[in-house]
Formats: C-alpha cells, sequence, structure tokens
C-alpha cells in the first residue's frame, strides 16, 4: 500500500517527506511506480535544464550560481547531482561541500546527490523519478547535473527541457566532446574558464564545429556562453540563453514533441527494467542454473544456453 | 550463413581472419551467435587476466610490459582494451601509441581497442565475445584492460580468471577504489608508482584495508605487488602473482566455480539483449508510439503505458 499523507505532504513541499519519496524511488522497488503513477497528474509544471560535461569543467559551480540567481527570482530549484565517477575524480564529494556552504541552508533549494557508482543500473530511471518527485513538490526549475561519461549520464542530461554542456578550453575538448556524443545532446555550450589561455582558440574551433551542422530557420543552432564561473562571470547569460531556448521551443512546437521523445525513452527503461525483473525470478534463476553444467563442460555455448532461457521465459510468461 | 573458411582461418590463426571476425562480434547482428557457437568447442584453454583501476594509474604501460614478458616466455598475447571515457582522458589513444611502437609489431601479439563510448550498450557482452575469438585463435595469455568507472567496464575485469587491479599512490586511492566496487574483484592489486612520495603510507593504507576482509585457509587474501611500470620495475612480480593465484584456484578446486559464475553472467546479459531486441521489433515501437498521447496529455504515467506494453509483448511472444 502506498502511504497517501507521504503524497500529501509531497505536494504541500514538506522537505522531509520529498527526502523519503526519493529514497523510495532510488530503492527501486514496487512502490515506486505506484507513487509515480499517484503525482503524475501533478507533474510537468517544472522546466528541466540538464547539465553536463567533462569531470573538472565546472558543472556543480555553474550549478550553485544559476541556482542562486533563479532564487533571487523567487523560484524554487531542485538538484539531482549524479556522478559515477565520483570515487576516483572526487567530483561529487567537493561539489557537495561548496553546495552546503553555498545553497544547502536555503529552504528553496532542494539537492540530492546520487553518486551510485557500481549499483546495478537503472541510475538514470532513478534520477528521472526523483526529477517527478521534485516536480510534483512544485518546484519550479530542476536542475540534472551529470558528468559526460557513458550513456546512462547522457540519458540523464537528454531527459532535460534543456540540455547545457559544459566545457573547458583545454586544447581538443571540443573535439572529445564531439566524439563523447555531446555535440547532439547540447542546446548550448558554456565555455567556462574562459579566462585561461588559448580560450579565444577553443571558442572558434567549437563555433567552427558548430556551424557545420545542418540548420535551417526552423532548427535551434547551439550557442556558446563564455563564463567564468568561479568569479560568477556569465552566469546571467546562461539564464537568458535557456530563456532563448524555452521560447524558440514553444513558438516552433518543438517543446511538447521534445517531451514526447522523452517520455518514450523512459518507457522503454520502464519496460527493460520491469520485463528483467520478472525475467530472473526464482524460475528463471533456477533454469539458468541447470544450464550451466552444459556450459562448463562445453556442449553449449553461452548463446545456445540463452536460448533454451528464452524459450522456456516465452512459455513461463 | 557463416563463413566455415573464416573459422578454420581463426583455428590456423590468421589475423586478418581473427580482425574480421572481432569486427563481426562489434557489430552484433544475427551472425554473432552463429560464430560464437561454432568456435565454441574450441575456446577455454587461454588463460585470462583482467586489468583495471582509475583513469592514469598506467594500465596501459603496465599491459605492455607483461606482454612483452609472456613473449619471452614463447606465450601469445591476445589484447582487448576497452576505454569509454577515452574521449576525455585520452588514455585510449595514448595507450594505443605506446602498444603501438612496443609490441603491435610482434606476430605474437594481437591488440584491440574498443572505445565505443555512447555506443547503445552491450560493451562487455562484445569485450568478452571477442575474447572467446582470441581464444579460439590460440592465444595463450587474453589480457582485458578497462578503466574501471562504470558496471559494464567492472563486468569485463571481472570476466578473467585473474583480476588485478592497478593504483597509484596518491591520497585516498584505496578508499575510493573500495566505494567503486574494485576491492570486491581484485585478485591481487598493483601499486603502480611506487617511487613517488607517499607510497609507502598508501600500501600500508591499503593493507590494513585488505586485513579487514574477511578469510580464512581456504580463501585467496588479495596481495599488493609494487611497480614502476615506466622504469619495468615490479613486471615480473605481477607474472608471478598471477601464476600464484592460478595454482590456489585449481588447487582449491575455485577455478571452474569462477568461470561457471563468469559463464552465468554473461549468458544472463546475451538473454537481455536479445529478449530486448525482440521488445522493440517494429510490433513493440508501434505500441510505445501509439500510447504516447496518453502520456503528453496526462492521462497515464510512464509506468502505466510500460504496463501496457508489457501485456501486449507478452501476448505477442
Amino acid at each position: 500500500m502506498i502511504d497517501n499523507a507521504l503524497i500529501e505532504k509531497i505536494y504541500n513541499e514538506d522537505r522531509r517527506s520529498i527526502a523519503r519519496a526519493i529514497s523510495i524511488v532510488e530503492s527501486d522497488n514496487s512502490f515506486t511506480s505506484m507513487y509515480l503513477k499517484a503525482i503524475h497528474k501533478n507533474i510537468g509544471k517544472a522546466y528541466r535544464i540538464g547539465i553536463t560535461g567533462p569531470p573538472g569543467a565546472g558543472k556543480s559551480t555553474i550549478t550553485n550560481q544559476i541556482t542562486k540567481l533563479y532564487r533571487k527570482q523567487n523560484k524554487k530549484v531542485g538538484i539531482i547531482a549524479v556522478d559515477p565517477t565520483s570515487p576516483f575524480t572526487g567530483g561529487a564529494l567537493l561539489g557537495d561541500r561548496v553546495r552546503m556552504t553555498d545553497i544547502g541552508m536555503d529552504s528553496g533549494v532542494f539537492i540530492r546527490s546520487m553518486a551510485t557508482r557500481g549499483s546495478l543500473g537503472g541510475l538514470s530511471k532513478k534520477a528521472i523519478d526523483a526529477a517527478d518527485i521534485l516536480d510534483a513538490a512544485k518546484f519550479d526549475i530542476i536542475i540534472l547535473e551529470t558528468v559526460g561519461v557513458g550513456q546512462s549520464e547522457l540519458d540523464i542530461a537528454q531527459a532535460a527541457d534543456t540540455t547545457i554542456v559544459v566545457l573547458v578550453p583545454e586544447s581538443g575538448d571540443s573535439v572529445q566532446a564531439m566524439k563523447a556524443g555531446l555535440m547532439e545532446i547540447a542546446d548550448f555550450f558554456v565555455m567556462n574558464k574562459s579566462d585561461r589561455p588559448g580560450s579565444q582558440q577553443a571558442y572558434t574551433a567549437l563555433q567552427t564545429i558548430l556551424m557545420i551542422k545542418d540548420h535551417n530557420d526552423n532548427s535551434w543552432l547551439p550557442n556558446i556562453i563564455k563564463t567564468v564561473a568561479s568569479e560568477n562571470k556569465g552566469i546571467e547569460d546562461i539564464l537568458n540563453e535557456v530563456e532563448r531556448h524555452k521560447n524558440f521551443m514553444k513558438e516552433k512546437g518543438l517543446f511538447l514533441s521534445k517531451r514526447e521523445h522523452q517520455a518514450k525513452i523512459r518507457i522503454k527503461e520502464i519496460v527493460e527494467h520491469k520485463l528483467k525483473d520478472e525475467l530472473w525470478s526464482e524460475t528463471g534463476e533456477n533454469s539458468l542454473n541447470s544450464s550451466l553444467d552444459k556450459i562448463i563442460f562445453g556442449d553449449l555455448s553461452p548463446y545456445q544456453i540463452a536460448e533454451e532461457i528464452i524459450k522456456e521465459f516465452k512459455e513461463r510468461i
């Protein structure tokens, strides 16, 4: 049974209940889908901003700065920060410390870190579920911040209305971003630390890459915003560019089709996740275990055993 | 139809045919399973070594050095190097350059890089399939080298008979490795760059962590090998430790049960992969697309639509 009082408290913006609900979707038991069904009619109002880029580009500093600006506009800001590389880069930890002293005490800001590296997948599912809870809790802006190193992280960044890719003017960074699939998902770029030497060349290189892309009057051309986030320079330009992108999307009728596309990706992930659970139920595990002798002693290849298990699964469901 | 001549050529250690077969499993079409079924009876003889660790720890240098030592023992070495972070770290690229001048011209060495970041998953499946091909092509040692930043990469490293985790004596690196899930998969550790200041403290810290773990006479206690790979120091110790681990596993009867466990993980991945293909066939996609209106206009949550699609899928198969 789901706790209807909890849902009411989420609508009433109660922080402890929001945290509890996010813990429920993170633990990913059968309650997740019940809660998300229950709150579904109350989501869709928040504007979602994805922030991604390589480790060390300054994503968490930028998240902090734009959060402060949105707070000045009296907008409530929810932040989901995902960093699966954090054990090695120290990113999430450092970022959290900065955040805590800076915006963590503001009751109009809610921060949740998900650094669940080594988890059994489903990270993007959980992050997006958590964003829905913040949406139902009447946050105006939801920031999904992730390191751009993996399909799962790209999926999270893409689950936003506006996706920002943060780069630094290191040599070749923009070319690397292109290889990494970040070019395709960026609604605009932030060239952070743009007081560094080589910044202008990096800017020009990125601009050249962007010009090559096909575009027409109806297509959005990603801009490059220069910032020095540590000195709070260029942060307003980011907010203006988010606004410009939002208006463009709405004018051209692209806003809903983008959300539709995102819903499609998300539904696919939920379906796959649920089927996996059914597949590896007790019966599925038993059928796998009983086949293992055959493979070790060389009779059947893993592919042949896989086929047998699929056959058994189809008969079962 | 599969090309039986190709399979014969793999058995005859023909490099071009090996490369072609790996390209087939990389492209992951329906031929993959046919080829792997065909070669299945000829695999299992190679000894597989997994090498993982954080970016910059010196994994590719160590891979090169141990390859050269194995070559002196007249063993053929196949290397599958996976680095999904390479667009940003430059890792795979740099590593490949080192490799190419060093061991790339040796006909007893076969190197394949898989830096397929942003691919649609299945990277560990492809890497392990490629290892099977090298196994059938009579390579004595297969090294699976991956950056330890993600479940998929951990899966690859674990698909080995002996898994080595390479660390450097940076402050707290061993604690981070523990968080990252690397402690669980390491059969032993290499503390590379151990001529650096702070090396002894890092060694002691890692040793302390390892002592805490439960162990008895029948359990393997991971050792720490000190190296300076760039100066070729400690490399023989790595080979000796691999040998010691291999002998321990065989004496205690753990060798086959480890391979059985790996086969289980692999079969699971193949089953999930195949079911996904069936799920999102034309019919599955249509059923998804026709549901999308409902979600955008707020009637149904993504979770409810997912349930409908699963129902339809079960009726279909």
